[in-house]
């Protein structure tokens, strides 16, 4: 056999880790505490840099630099934000990130001042087509991610799915750039899909769903709840959330969160929600000042099929790893 | 660790196949020679029955019989076109096919008689929800579909993934039925992704597109041709190909296949399609007669991707298991 350590990846060896996960950097749920927590237990800790609000992500940062091993912690940022304002990432730089990872846009343009800064450059796509533009801004790693994930990503017609795209991107890598790491993204949140994205030729996994359902994050204790309480079937992709957040996302991409009342509502009248939000917006509003998930968004992908409970990260992430490394073999 | 053997799986042993593999009843391409072919090779052949056309049936599970081993021969149906017509059911049911495979509709209907006939009972579904009627029609296998597949699947807001279904189901039958099998159908075309199956907590899996691009599938040359050029990026799910063939699909189903010129040209106004499909009718009708692919539709699923010849369909069941053993540990 082919013996498969998850301990024991390419992606373990080169950020000196002990297991093959990097936290994924979740906007308002990746903050300080929870990278610090997830590079304790010997994954990458990335902090959730999201929109690139600059003061979020100085605390937050810090926070991270203080509560953890530096040599695992980085940052993750919304490159097309970026464009807009880069003085967030222009703050980590100066920090030292070990790496940087980018999301839904070019990454050519940050690439020499991530290269300049030593941090390594991870970049995050979500079709085939996407992987060459990546390694070309010198990607040390790639990660792909399905539609299952929580949060952004492509929308219906150009969704892949994490099965397909992570076999498809590591046989392309293994012909054209064989040093470039993979990771898989979406739907894997416990020691079963963790096994198999190894077994399907990833070197490691980013987890977004399963750590954004833990003690350390930031997400709303009340979509924490009511994750627990959701199935696999319980959530969906659309543009409802970032309307009704004002959130002028470019057209490919669009947001999985939990399929709750308001976005049933509107799930099926897009246009007539673009076209006059005033109402849907004042309800969303109303529901995050209450704290009404019936209302307000849970940003949480397919996998909330797999979580259960609200542990400590560290718990999650050696739970992953001890499940995974039994299905691989010990 | 705990040993997988894709060869002595719970569904191996059910069926008294060599492998944990079942050909799915493609509609129009799962004929009696693939059937046959992939009983030969060890797996479960299972007839395209789809939309019950009697004479189709009847001809193609004839060949099966008489190209392959009968007892790991059956045959498959889409339910509510049973609801209009369960002629070619009954057909099927007197020559005893070994198992009996129904999508898209309610078993219950038909869970009887498929019982009393001593055919095993096997129900695909989509969503955690549809799992319960599936095991109170007394299925003995349940398949797990994810949105990858071509074909008929859940449409978008309703669509599951592969990783994350698979987990959950087994995770429910583990609870509640656990004498019932479970594979895995969608993205499954190669010895990682079966591989993968497994460790997700599968018992095998159901394998449509990577068979359907075999020299014994029925699929017209020229799509089989086209899928070898695409890559996982080149397809999508949407009701175009449904409108177009005049097939009235229920509600929360709709269609994945190669996304060619033709689908193109309508995906973004399928109520326009709707209204006023004369003219792309027209196309797509002088498309599928002429055999050009840019307009006439090629059924095949995400795992396109995995696709890149066109060998008969025992090189691929015999691929298939043996890089899934070495994945899995010899």
């Amino acid at each position: 056999m082919r013996r498969m350590k998850i301990t024991e990846s390419r992606f373990c060896r080169r950020f000196a880790l002990d297991t093959a996960i990097a936290l994924a950097p979740m906007a308002l749920a990746s903050g300080g505490a929870l990278a610090a927590a997830s590079a304790r237990a010997g994954a990458l800790g990335l902090v959730g840099g999201g929109y690139g609000e600059l003061a979020w992500t100085q605390r937050e940062y810090a926070l991270a630099l203080q509560q953890g091993p530096r040599e695992r912690i980085g940052c993750g940022f919304i490159t097309w934000k970026l464009d807009e304002d880069a003085s967030a990432l222009d703050w980590a730089l100066e920090h030292r990130p070990v790496a940087v990872m980018l999301s839904f846009g070019d990454p050519r343009t940050y690439a020499g001042r991530i290269a300049r800064s030593g941090a390594a450059l991870i970049c995050q796509v979500q079709r085939l087509e996407q992987v060459a533009q990546a390694v070309e801004a010198g990607a040390t790693v790639i990660v792909a991610q399905g539609g299952e994930a929580g949060g952004h990503g492509m929308n219906g017609l150009n969704s892949r799915a994490t099965i397909t795209l992570v076999p498809e991107i590591a046989d392309w890598l293994a012909a054209r750039s064989p040093g470039t790491l993979l990771l898989a993204a979406g739907g894997i949140a416990d020691g079963r899909t963790l096994a198999a994205a190894l077994v399907l030729g990833a070197d490691g996994a980013l987890v977004g769903s399963r750590l954004w359902a833990t003690r350390e994050s930031l997400a709303p204790e009340g979509a924490k709840q009511q994750a627990v309480q959701t199935t696999g079937d319980g959530t969906a992709r659309s543009e409802v959330f970032d309307i009704l957040r004002r959130k002028n996302w470019p057209a490919p991409y669009d947001f999985r969160a939990i399929r709750n009342d308001l976005h049933r509502q509107w799930e099926g009248r897009i246009e007539a929600l673009r076209a006059d939000p005033a109402a849907a917006r004042a309800a969303y509003d109303a529901g995050v000042t209450a704290g009404d998930f019936s209302r307000a968004h849970a940003t949480i992908g397919e996998s909330v099929a797999l979580v259960r409970d609200l542990p400590p990260a560290e718990e999650i992430i050696a739970r992953m790893t001890r499940e995974a490394q039994a299905l691989l073999g010990d």
